[in-house]
């Protein structure tokens, strides 16, 4: 029997993370057979260029399409969802896959979601039912009502999804890949650490109580990211720690929190700060594993950190109502709050382990579904009896 | 005060008499200011170029988009939903309207609402909350996640959205304005009536009863379409009535259905059947509300028919789950099924009326809430208390 | 060492007759590996399908892309244009050619050229310095100016190209490949010519006397083509004879064309004329080295024609300047003056072959150019001694 | 009589100093009417936003286009001439413009002049028949094969054009957009000029000698731009003197640029070099006018610098072939070569102004031209007597 084709579309460097395990769990299983497409940021030397690490991984990549059209605003954001669209259907055409996995809540995701979706192609989407603030939230559940298998990371997320129309038959609460990478995260970092890794900035000891930054911009809320970053920025300034900070992702206003940041760095030349393009998924993980604060406005606050314990600072509506562990301390945008809440939370320490999003076997339920699921292309909405 | 600006994007025959009354009413409305966009099948002769009845409406077209990637297949319809996207970003990049307004659920319906949401404009959407089969089903809903607004056309479809996470402050329960039209049709024809359009085959009396038979592909039995319409020409040409047929839209297996229907005239050139590309949409109104059956898988058998109690007979899977009145039979892919239930609903005769679908007043209502509501951008999944 | 990649794109039913044996020999060459692109109009059922043909030939294809954007007029062909260059660009991208070759003058080969040169890729041009009318005229040589390696088909053709500045030593007269295929066409057509063809009309006695009609829209003439397709079908219907027609390409106009022969047939059921989709290669060119007379502005009349020796028949502007052999003889867009050509090419018979577009081996020596050239990516205005 | 549409695409800072001049004759003329699209790099903030300096220059903009396609290598260029043929195509379809003109020889040039030409708008084109090296080489002379109008900036040129078949009815000698404004250059620059310009490095008194530097990728040359770059920052780094340095602009290798200055900048903070992304055309002119020595591959050197006098070291194969003046010495991709350049240029001070790209009156000469020129659609290869 042919095994059955999985096409993966990777299209960040966080979505990288967000799979990895899953496409491990592909390639080994006996009945599958994975298809690898990277695009969008996720061959850009600007967002960390996640294709080099994908390759080093021993992953082949079946395709690369580029398909982000450049201005980092709300139209731009628009136009690289419908250029994905144009691009992976000719992928899709030529690949064949039995199913195709799309990851969260991202344009990119979009693209992939309603290509799939209008092929006729099963569509498995990971992260549905979760509720968050921003355009994810919307695009996230819009995927949902596209997606013909469900991976939810936890039962809570699932009920939404029954909630929303989907058939509990093609839901399964899987955990997140995000969690198995964080299952596996070192508790401490060698001294090696940042050799793979250029960035900008003064050198940094690990061993020593350090922040992480990673605060992306928020686009229901364009034209305010200056602003917002500037507070973030204050407040990290002012707590005076060494801190690692990475460049935001390549939504609509990306280019507002860039532009803050070298700012910054022009006007502090001698601030602890180093910045960084990109990390390896586990190399993430394990940054922060063992920083002593999260700052910004990521999930992985939020999703691994519950995990592993991190304290964190989650700053703004980008995260709002998202399920969430004891680690997370909310903060508004400004400086002051933001500064208070890094305090208290470096002060507390790691938090205890919370696996609300998983148990770290996420990747392997999910190929086993992937291997032996039998659904209809043909949805309709289920009403509860 | 500036004017609101409320965008319409008109895509196809269908599309436009589902939105007409509300076109009238927007540009009425004193605190409104009407853009138009007509685009995808609206733009074709092989669709009938409703762009051509627009204009002779009296609404100004500002724009004008073609986006049908040719093929007529799965893969050409994500393509064309893509193509949309692009360009439609620019389009709104350019017209900077307030609110955009998308109707029910096609693909250039989805380019639209992706476009529009992620560019942080107000999406409001009618015909959400409906159920149905095809890939429509997938997408009204996934609409609905995006729309900020919503008009849907019954209570039943409002409570679905409210099932689904909408906000019921969003809500707005203003009928379908296609219902409107519907309202005003006369309950006969003249003699002139078909002076207007050429189409092709013989010559008929519509004083003398009639079919209309509309049958579109069902993209997600895609390949199944020339067996499908197979069927329904063997029931039409022995049932022996003088039948008015419509071209079907462009879904994916329109090429199929067409296909069909081109072999069955090389075959049947006595046959006492017409086919044409496109009515007015009044003019469509008219010809289902005196016809002795309407046969295929149109909505409209179910939305304008209950209201004008037209007897008709729905074929396949594509209608599956929406909302209906008693006018409606329902029958499967066989010939023999579909004969009987024409025989039947002939035999029969008109329906009382039924308002599931609205009372003639969509239009109004929908201008009256653009004109005022507030909304905000930011859409948050909503919990029952 | 590893073989050249030569990769070709075929986007028409005639692009393919114009390249198959090139593709062949490229087959058959140790040095070279051929990858094939089939897009555009070759993919779809309204133009014949040829991509069908293609695999029955044994040529596998390792991508298929939509790329025709629906309307058939001036803005869908630049917009086609685009839609191919951005699809192409990702094929490329990931088949990594060596060379890509492209045919002629339309608006695919302009799209795989402005990709393929873009991309550092070495394009190869056939037909190069040709001069025609349409737009075709300016777009072929707008692709010299590309390209980067020349196969003009005769002397005086690349003499025109070193006029324009394209250095003697990247010019290569070779031939035509269409001429490969008229070498081998037999002189006589078996009873079983049509079985595989269905098109639509009459049957017909290839073994008597027939026309062969094949006229395309003139692209700089967009809005003439019902008129100049109406004056041909009268003087064609006038000439009573047998006819095999065929649709035309999908250049701008081509919906008129198609609109004048639809509403002809609806008119004259009766007329012994035989429209059809496609033929191979090989049929097409046996069809018109055994008829009476080829009528329309194919540019086949021309060059296949010169070498077969067949009565043709030119109208209007569309092959103005086109080196030409005695057999064909000019009309204008008038029924009177076409028919009187006719009748005089019927009249007089088959001409004596004349080699001014090839001797029968162009593929096997652009094959051979293609496995030993050494040209540099960058070209530079090539100014004679 | 209606006035006649002149549709001017401006896509990058350089373009709009290349065509301001005619710009204002547009606008002034009694029987014209601009329309202005502005796209590409054009719109974005990496590359200077060149609107906002258009827009303050009170020249309204029709439309807005987003274009590029991120990644700056060479597959994103031709995805963005796809891209860019797309939107322009339904740009031109709702502004219907008379003539179109286009600048120079970038891929958003070609995208321009695709898309025209296809729909039979009439193509006006300036700096045909130049020759230079990278891709520019090839892509000026395709887009004169397109081109109905063409504005040479002399004779040389011109007469290049009818070489390559142009009719020389169609061509006006009448000098470059650019050197209209150098001719209104100010021989000093007041203290206040930075003023408007943040930029980043140290600061600078510009009545002191300095240097300005402006080298772009050679796209033929693609993989080589770190390793060219290095080799001018070392020859700048050892002159010594203060230097104002524009970042490159799109094309492809554009990133390896960038990324070779951030780099130099983070190893070399003390330098004493400025980067900017923009000036205004007449700022810029006025600084090259001003300058000890103009360095890089810009072809402003040879065109503004010829007239102006400007000692400049042209590096690398970008301009060659280029007609120039004497105040250009060239100089290979070697520290050591750049450097000895420099020196000599700035020991030598200005040079006579040569009027071999025009006299100061171009803009107005074209305006004329586009006002009463009556030509064909139809181009035909022009082959001498």
């Amino acid at each position: 029997m042919a095994k059955r084709k999985i096409c993966t579309i990777v299209a960040s460097r966080a979505n990288y993370g967000r799979v990895k395990s899953l496409l491990e769990s592909v390639q080994k299983h006996p009945d599958l057979e994975l298809q690898l497409i990277v695009g969008a940021s996720g061959l850009l030397y600007r967002f960390g260029q996640v294709v080099n690490v994908i390759e080093r991984d021993g992953f082949p990549v079946n395709a690369r399409v580029y398909s982000i059209v450049e201005g980092e605003n709300l139209t731009t954001m628009a136009k690289s969802t419908g250029l994905a669209i144009q691009e992976l259907a000719t992928l899709f055409e030529n690949l064949r896959p039995d199913v195709v996995v799309t990851v969260a809540d991202r344009f990119e995701t979009m693209g992939t979601a309603v290509a799939a979706s209008y092929m006729n192609i099963c569509l498995a989407h990971t992260q549905g039912g979760e509720v968050s603030g921003s355009i994810d939230e919307s695009v996230r559940h819009a995927i949902s009502k596209l997606a013909h298998l469900h991976f939810p990371a936890n039962q809570e997320a699932a009920d939404i999804l029954v909630r929303m129309g989907e058939d509990p038959a093609r839901i399964f609460v899987t955990g997140c890949p995000a969690i198995d990478l964080a299952a596996r995260a070192p508790k401490e970092i060698g001294p090696e650490f940042f050799a793979r890794y250029g960035g900008v900035g003064p050198a940094m000891d690990l061993n020593r109580p350090y922040l992480v930054v990673l605060q992306h911009p928020v686009t229901t809320e364009f034209g305010q990211g200056i602003d917002q970053i500037n507070q973030t920025l204050a407040a990290v300034n002012q707590a005076g720690m060494q801190t690692v900070w990475l460049w935001p992702n390549v939504d609509a206003g990306s280019d507002d929190i860039s532009k803050g940041l070298r700012m910054f760095r022009e006007r502090n030349p001698e601030a602890p700060i180093h910045f960084y393009r990109n990390f390896t998924p586990e190399d993430y993980v394990t940054l922060i594993a063992n920083c002593a604060c999260l700052v910004g406005n990521s999930s992985s606050a939020i999703r691994e950190g519950s995990f592993l314990g991190t304290p964190a600072v989650n700053i703004g509506s980008r995260q709002t109502g998202r399920t969430r562990g004891p680690n997370v301390a909310d903060a508004g945008y400004t400086a002051q709050g933001i500064a208070e809440a890094i305090r208290a939370q470096v002060a507390h320490g790691p938090y205890p382990s919370a696996s609300i999003y998983g148990d770290g076997r996420a990747g392997e339920r999910m190929a086993q579904v992937l291997a032996t699921a039998e659904v209809s292309i043909q949805k309709q909405f289920f009403l509860r009896g």
